[in-house]
């Protein structure tokens, strides 16, 4: 497996304030990645291409499962044979941009369904109203994780977020999704020029470890979008917080699961759209 | 044809400072939108839906024919026989959320192409590796139009775009795209959930008055990334300047098309990634 390639790269630039000057400056890395899955084993093995992302590379593979869970096609990491590189690095930069799911047998997978889903979602990796009650029979049932958090330890999260980012972060081109407990420790940060790919980075590093994200909070560094509650919900978390706001689809969806949702989240006020009584 | 629907909505919102506080709070719309293509006349004719974009309601027709151009579907207005919204208005909040743009005779519609296009762009409405040599091959051939500006005009455009988009957007929620001439002069603006939409919005909004943007720069209320040079690109538009930061495949776009571009602009600094000369 390759080394992780950098989030950033170097570029000319010239800075013109006062005075003109040529300089350089770090531009956040974005790259094409295609998602492949193998399917069938033995004699009869097949693959199909069944998504083309624009990620920051870096945790590609948890990129790769964490789609494939957000998206349905997968349960458990135990539908999953296989996750590997495919193919050659690109001539030009030596990255591979392929990533390759071998699924195991027992994975039900409707490439007609698939198409459909595909098709619907082309703008922006979300669904639209046609599919989206498709998307919600997948949506796991019952009962969310018990959650509850004191507010003074939801002020805290966005100063944590901002430090986090910042070790890794020198571009102001990357948005952030971490994972936080009830004392409002971050135990977990992913990010990607997509904000759906940083989600889907985080969801997909916990796959391994039974449930993802198992009593933990969401945090967004942006808005809350229909698209991330919804990857958010396709684990069992009961709490999203966000540094931005919600949209009306967002807020619709959380009342409709019961996920408590809070926006503008600052050191000192945040708004608590769905579900306040899981703050304490 | 309905009127166009809120940018915002009111949402009920615990606010939680000091004290806990039962108040309204506005959120950014984000609604499914369709699009559908009327293909064929007389008495053959087909209807095929080819998107579903999560957009903030208004200037609908114009996404919609401002997508098919900036994809490469249409060439100019005289493709498109007919703008429309489809189907009744969604039972429970009243929005029209279909948009059926038919389509002229004489345009070459490829079904095999836009579902392998759509396909491998799943993720964000952009193209991956895989397609962007398609793509490429769509982009307007010839020179970028001419286009001059002063620094000091440069400078004054994010406060122009604060002032323009304050007056719409009270939810903080809202990409803007907005186009400016030579003098500095922001000339029109349009707003969405989604930023790949607001710039379809507002390409779409010149496509009858004959070529989009045309000795027009592009101003962008974030992010620069791939997909919006791009979209860009398909007008002959010379200049993308952005208040946010470029991505590494933005500023590789723009080299090659010969586009200026500006990322962190500010009204005392900015920084060039692409083409200083234009900038005088």
């Amino acid at each position: 497996m390759p080394a992780a390639p950098a989030q950033s790269l170097r570029v000319d630039v010239s800075f013109h304030g006062r005075d003109t000057d040529e300089s350089t400056d770090l531009v956040t890395v974005e790259e094409p990645m295609e998602i492949r899955l193998g399917l069938g084993t033995g004699e009869e093995t097949m693959e199909q291409s069944i998504s083309v992302t624009m990620r920051t590379p870096g945790d590609d593979l948890d990129l790769a499962i964490g789609f494939l869970y957000t998206e349905g096609v997968i349960r458990s990491h135990a539908d999953i044979v296989r996750v590997e590189y495919s193919g050659s690095p690109s001539p030009d930069k030596g990255l591979y941009n392929v990533v390759k799911v071998t699924l195991a047998d027992q994975v039900r997978f409707d490439a007609a369904n698939l198409v459909r889903h595909f098709f619907t979602s082309s703008s922006c990796g979300v669904c639209g109203k046609a599919s989206l009650n498709a998307v919600r029979i997948q949506l796991p049932e019952g009962e969310r994780d018990a959650f509850e958090i004191a507010a003074a330890d939801l002020h805290r999260l966005p100063e944590a977020l901002r430090a986090s980012q910042t070790e890794f972060d020198r571009t102001g081109g990357l948005h952030a999704s971490a994972c936080f407990d009830a004392q409002g420790r971050i135990r977990r940060l992913r990010e990607d020029v997509g904000r759906h790919n940083a989600l889907d980075k985080l969801i997909g590093s916990y796959l391994e470890e039974s449930r993802p994200l198992a009593g933990l909070g969401v945090l967004l560094s942006g808005r809350a979008s229909f698209e991330l509650i919804q990857k958010a919900a396709m684990t069992r978390a009961a709490f999203v917080a966000a540094v931005g706001p919600p949209s009306s689809l967002a807020v619709e969806l959380a009342e409709e699961l019961g996920i408590t949702l809070v926006g503008f989240l600052k050191a000192d006020t945040f708004n608590v759209y769905v579900a306040p009584q899981r703050i304490v």
